[in-house]
């Protein structure tokens, strides 16, 4: 179809529960391996040709560096305006949301020509070198509950999902800074995901992601006492929640969280990747 | 989650456009390459486990090979109900997508255990043995405008996308015997794929999918004389249709065949692969 000069993307929210860390030289093969969750809560991204250059988030201006990288790979100049219910740095991997809504909106309105695979990895490549996210952006690309078999982008990286769906439930108290905790313990975050992930793939149901990222979650000592306080809370009242990896967020299946007293937001799996309005 | 007695899996249509034939020893190696489009019309696909043994399309009861091949590898036997307002055999790839309802329904209701690229990997063995699908089952896992870059399931195949959506018209005149024309001009089809394919991913955009579908169709030597008038048709009227890969169905993007004065069909480019209600 013609190049048009408005698109519109939503592109899934993502949440890590556990992941490992893999640095290369070449950033497209840089990433992680691990699991999480995509959101039907994520990034409705706008971009418009012919508006004044720039990015607003909820119709605030402000600049977003996975953003900036994409569009300078790109060499284009839009007017984007992103709409979420998410939060940024508090682990539902936004950054990498935003990053590939912006790719796959700009290759449509310039009409630049790219495959869908080249956007991902331009948007990969965009959010690694920001520092904010390792595999958000394949996992945000792909949709479900993506396990993340092999680091990077296309064609380098490789996917697998758990065949379920479920509802989902969060509660956020704010950001981590992705980048320090990254440089503090890659290999404790990548031991503590090995194991994880070989536990999940021996059993890869929803409910054993629940528990492998549990486990991840003290294993890294990620842990704020206003997190483990929930999640025993949670598990006092027979559930299992975890930890966003990374960001001070909660999550849950179901309605673990709210039976055991909290007002979550309410999202679910969502069953696509990104999705071209 | 516990593994519950019902479950209910879309599956989108998929047509394709132009393909090359690849046989293997492995089954799920063996496959194709090429490109299709996913439609929002598909197969709704109720796995039950405690339901009497059988399959029923429409509510009608039936045997489809790819769906008991499934069963077979599984080693269950549950209900099976399809709804779907797709024709068998007419180009949709409909055999493939039962099989991948079925593969993902019932890892849910029995608790299997498997993964996603798993239950594709069946489907697409399944799909293959029968003789009725060399590439559908991954195409219609992933949704979206599907290009086949390497044939086979999970983990020899592998996928890019066209990265735009629209609206899909289609008009059906009825089924063409796949095992039998794959069997008729392998060599001819692989040779006017490839060129195809080739010119595609130098310009991976929907318009060029129509354009080297058209050229892959007359190729091949498939078209009949009504589909030849319903094309000849629709580019007097400045739009571009082609014939699906392989039925005696012709499909156009927009309104390229409502504009032709037919009645068509109307479906959208599905954005996500299959999914799990």
């Amino acid at each position: 179809m013609p190049s048009s000069k408005t698109a519109q993307v939503f592109v899934p929210g993502h949440v890590t529960g556990l992941f490992t860390v893999h640095r290369r030289e070449d950033p497209a093969r840089t990433g992680s391996r691990g699991a999480g969750l995509t959101l039907s809560d994520g990034a409705e991204v706008t971009v418009e040709r012919e508006g004044s250059p720039g990015l607003s988030v909820n119709a605030e201006s402000t600049t977003v560096e996975s953003v900036e990288a994409v569009l300078a790979e790109l060499e284009v100049e839009p007017a984007i305006a992103v709409e979420t219910d998410l939060p940024l740095g508090a682990g539902f991997g936004l950054s990498g949301s935003m990053a590939l809504g912006t790719a796959l909106g700009a290759n449509l309105v310039y009409g630049l020509g790219y495959t869908e695979n080249e956007l991902i990895r331009i948007a990969h490549v965009a959010d690694v070198a920001a520092g904010t996210g390792l595999g958000d952006v394949v996992a945000a690309a792909r949709g479900g509950a993506p396990i993340r078999l092999e680091p990077g982008a296309p064609p380098h990286g490789s996917l697998d999902g758990i065949p379920e769906t479920a509802r989902v439930e969060y509660l956020t108290f704010g950001g981590l800074s992705t980048p320090e905790v990254l440089k503090e313990r890659p290999h404790r975050i990548s031991e503590a995901g090995e194991r994880g992930l070989e536990a999940l793939l021996e059993q890869p149901t929803l409910r054993q992601f629940m528990a492998v990222s549990r486990t991840f979650a003290t294993d890294v000592g990620l842990l704020t006492d206003e997190i483990e306080a929930v999640l025993e809370t949670v598990r006092n009242h027979d559930g299992q929640a975890s930890m966003a990896m990374l960001g001070r967020t909660v999550f849950a299946l179901g309605t673990d969280l709210s039976d055991a007293g909290y007002a979550p937001q309410v999202a679910r799996i969502h069953p696509a990747g990104a999705i071209i309005r």
